[in-house]
């Protein structure tokens, strides 16, 4: 569902920050919604992302309950798998619940940083 | 006491943080509750901590009487006892006592960085 | 248990805030703690807040199950009892539950304001 | 659906401030979903909303299709008849859309201020 | 240009705030862009703007030769002439030019405050 | 050698306010230079100021020995008398001396407010 | 020891505010510094107070045994005193001790605001 | 169109950063502006950038189509071209559509960083 | 007169940040007061420094004559010769002295970094 | 003109920063002021700047046409001659003129880092 388009600049190694502070999920053991903002930044090989797309697809998770932890690694191997990038990162982070915030980490990359 | 749930995602190195601002104990020379936030951060290798327990966990402190580096070290401590992971720090910012503010912030790891 | 000094500055109509980050209790519902800043405004009369007894007041709440509504009116009335002040307000900012943040302000006056 | 407690100030004109920021519910127009702030805040006559059924009440904006200004009023109605205060205003603030911030505020009161 | 939808809350006397930060124009001496925020606050009577229109409204000045307070008087007056609120209010925040800012702030009433 | 132009709507009561964040003069007593920020807020009759005149009328104050509370008044009365405005006040907030800063606010106004 | 200079605009009502944020006093009960802030603002008569002498001044509390509530009430006093103005008011905002924020404020005026 | 200047420290290697908040262009998808803001930092080698003719070439992009990933690149590679720098980054941060906010970010460099 | 207790985890390479808004000393040229912010940060090795009397060792500097330069250079030495740590520095941030602000950070350290 | 005294700890690499918010001078091509943050950063070897002597220095600038890159440079290099540093940074922040910021950093080092 993800859709991409060429990159324009394939030589130039250069990155996109995307922030998406409207993502909300259900929580799988209370039922009840969770919100958090996404931080997506990758370098692009030969796609990009097409931001309409994007958002339809994080909306996919407005019913669904899904933990925090595996709510961020799936979202970035999806995207990982769609665009083929040469890295990407994305930095969950989800309101309070109980006094406590969680943020969650995940990274891809083909080769070492240089 | 503190539970744990399996990371689905055992062979990418990613970081979970846990910030806690609702941590309190007690003074064990003045009697006086200490205040403080507590910022946990872990690459997780087989198990996630499961954030009710953290909760419960931590409100054993609420009437005890600890210094705060003796308390940063014991929860790093068990937190890693609980957790195995492959790396964690915890940073425990306690609020102003005398005019005088103090943070202890201490880590473990299993190998050096890569 | 609130203990008083003597306004030295009796005929003048001067106010005091005093500002208390650190007040928790507990929930009579969930058994869980809560947290909140206590803000006091009040007009002295003849008596002034001893702020060490002031302290130790709020601390009797560390442990006690009670709603925000019902520990913000109590308080406003231990202290209007122990400072028959000219007019006092408080305010009570609880930190957030389930996403939720909760304020109960509420005010004495002896006579309307001028 | 709207819970309530019995006020055991009633006598008291006090204030009590809820802020909800994880209110979304879906533009009637365009299928999309909308985020929001809802700030409410009412003197209680005889009964105050009990928060936890407040959270479930504005669950069931999730999936709905609704402006602005009618979920404004419509909230606000549905509190006004659940609590019958004595003053109640909403002050509900939506997200960006197309680079332009909407606020609408409304308010309810039995009679005129003193 | 400005569309109109109906207010179905006409007999209530609540407030719209529209935050526009991506306006627009030429200054007519020097033929430099400006930039400025608009905050448009209005109490409906029988209309109620409609943002899509107005955005498109407001995109009529991207290259219009006029001063901040004519700008400013005009808009005010088609909105007025558009909705015939009871209340309307345009604050306008031009960013700095020779080290100097201006805001310009016009209301429409059609009766005094209550 | 203040400017001014029409303002081209003398009928509505609307304000405008002008921010000049790089006033400097000279302290007539240790010959150092000063630093502050107007803020110069006016209802117009029939003329308002020209930008770039009241640049350049600010500018003259740079290598000139004055005091703040003299300055202040000094350009209101200017102001006033160049632009005969129904209402106009001029806050002007300097830069710390001796870890003291000081902010002058003066006003000026034709008839009482309504 | 607070030296004034003339009002040269004694026909004006405006105002001065002066912000000391290095004021510091010993406590009466425990020996230990306090810190805060001082606001002073006031509408001169014929007379303002020149600020150097205001910093040697407040300098003379650096080493005194002093609760706040009267040194704020005293440093008013004697600045009235000093510069027998048209209005006067002091805010004191001590630092925090024991968790406890403290502000104090008064004022003096000649006759009712108009 | 991009004018330049000599760098009167061509070997000195220090930098210049420019930020331009007020860049507007029209996006090619749906005829909407777009608002962003430009972050230029370039390590000089014989020539400088005037940037009067900076904010001219800027200006060209205001009635343009063309999308934020190519916008960027085409402005580095212009700039690169005129300047012929050691080293130069371009960060484009622009405001937000549909709730999402992406910045681009590219750089050159003539050698490995030393 | 700086006390320390036994730092009880001598094996762990963890941090301990102290922050002293409240220093004060005097200027020696002048004999006016001088006031900053203090900022320790060491990693212990067999001992830790006791609060209490850190604020009482800082106390002695309040009516001492002495430049933020040798300030600065002669607490870290007393609070090296107390503690012999593994690493320790030491940043004092001075509030401004005629518009110009200056910040001291000396750094002790008994082995490269690892 | 600068003016220096000696480094009581010439063996210890410790740094100083400098912060000036008040500088000013005239741009050559339009004779108009200009208004910039100078932040001086420096690890001294013998001798340390006179801070009086700074401020006088930098106000020779104030009625002096130059360009930002060559002030940069210029101050610099004064600075480096008269105190002959271990290492010196220098960052030049000037306000908006034309709706843009330009920083200037530039920097000396006696030998490589370590």
């Amino acid at each position: 569902m993800l859709e991409t388009f060429d990159n324009q600049y394939p030589d130039r190694r250069y990155s996109i920050e995307i922030v998406c502070p409207e993502f909300t999920s259900v929580c799988p053991k209370t039922g009840q919604p969770d919100f958090g903002t996404l931080t997506i930044t990758y370098v692009p090989a030969g796609k990009c992302v097409e931001l309409k797309s994007l958002k339809l697809y994080l909306q996919q998770y407005r019913n669904l309950g899904i933990y925090y932890e595996h709510a961020t690694n799936r979202i970035l191997d999806d995207l990982v798998a769609a665009l083929e990038p040469r890295q990407m990162s994305l930095r969950a982070a989800f309101s309070a619940r109980g006094g406590i915030t969680t943020t969650v980490t995940a990274s891809y990359e083909t080769s070492p940083k240089t």
